[in-house]
């Protein structure tokens, strides 16, 4: 049985707002690092993917689930787990939590697409190779 | 029947990302400010609100869906309705138009909290006359 | 004598910190946009110039001067000058005022160069057409 | 003779721009961070100087030079020198490698302050035992 991915990130500062709190839309960005790092965890790069292939995986869905705020300087464990793998795309589940309890949980689903400069995103199959080693982390 | 409220945006510089496009975590800023577009144009202000009431809305649940990707200095129409109000708790509903067409939908719940520094903040009914101002724009 | 170019700005809920106010790099996304908006007043376009001569002006300084904090909500006038036009550089600088005080004074340096993807930039004398243009500005 | 304290940091995605390199302004949020860093190691923290004691330090300056951009992934090391400690301020100096190259310096001065809600922050003498473990770092 595959385990998810597990990271963990203490929250800085410059993502804390004026309610005392870790902002909303940081959990956002602290999903894609992880995902990131996930990737990287695979031998797959974000930049390699990028420049040598053209291949990027814009998001179709983002949705974070808030159950207890964060604040500063605490540390999150994020857990990834690769929820669903299609022939384009793959959804990620996310869960943080702080000192064992969660505090929020989420998804994102990106879609394998070329892409060129300026010219829209295309869609199309995600790699075998990928697909292979995005399944180390599979639900 | 009322009307969703609507502002629009200029996308910039610093909400792009290497892809070229507006990075997906910037669409939730782009929500959260035009909530506060609507807020403001009802006589509610955050500010005050936090000052003179202790009295915030921390999201319980947002979420983003993305058809099209959003390039550098485009103007995003952006509708807001008031999809839901609850006894503590209000759902909007976004809409992002580039000249006419849907590029992304979202929606944010938020929760009508008593807060205090360094407290959990607790939920409580939202005031009526605040619950009377959002059903302006009620969808 | 050129005058400043002027723009104004309300400082938005994900741009504060813990500590209740804006947070000191939001200053410099906001000098960003003021010197994008000056741009594009003067015809000429970030997307454009990226795009369609891949010229870009990637920044060697950025400095900003802090005497008193900003708040959710507030609306800072933001006066622009361009401060020097170098043979290959600009240099923009910026006036914070909120109600007429100033709160906040910066400039940026930005350095004229030819850009291609995965290489380093290489700076190259400014357009001379541009270099006009922003002498519209000129301190 | 002291050391700089050094902490490194991989660039992250949501950190670039639509020109394929960091946001100049990230290059700040790393300062601030790698500062909080170096203040938890030794033994100080953002959030208990800002609950316990009402003590924050707000910028009053922030600089940065660059000489090369940044990339997606790329591991940045940081080296934060303490520059000048006054009465009621203190100056960091940074210094950012990638593979033992200089990309970009910068400094930032922060007054020590006493802060209340909605109040402006009172500049005050930095207590002495901070003065004390922040010489360990002294340029």
């Amino acid at each position: 049985m595959p385990s998810p991915f597990h990271t963990s990130r203490l929250v800085e500062f410059h993502d804390t707002d004026m309610a005392g709190i870790m902002h909303f839309a940081s959990f956002f960005v602290y999903m894609e690092s992880a995902e990131h790092e996930l990737l990287r965890s695979l031998g797959l790069s974000v930049h390699a993917r990028m420049e040598d292939e053209h291949v990027s995986f814009p998001r179709v869905n983002a949705t974070c689930n808030y159950s207890s705020p964060a604040r500063c300087e605490e540390i999150l464990d994020i857990d990834v787990a690769v929820a669903r793998i299609g022939r384009t795309s793959v959804t990620y589940e996310f869960r943080f939590n702080r000192a064992g309890d969660e505090i929020a949980t989420g998804s994102m689903t990106a879609v394998c697409c070329t892409v060129a400069p300026g010219q829209p995103p295309i869609s199309r199959p995600i790699p075998a190779e990928i697909v292979e080693k995005l399944k180390t982390y599979a639900a």
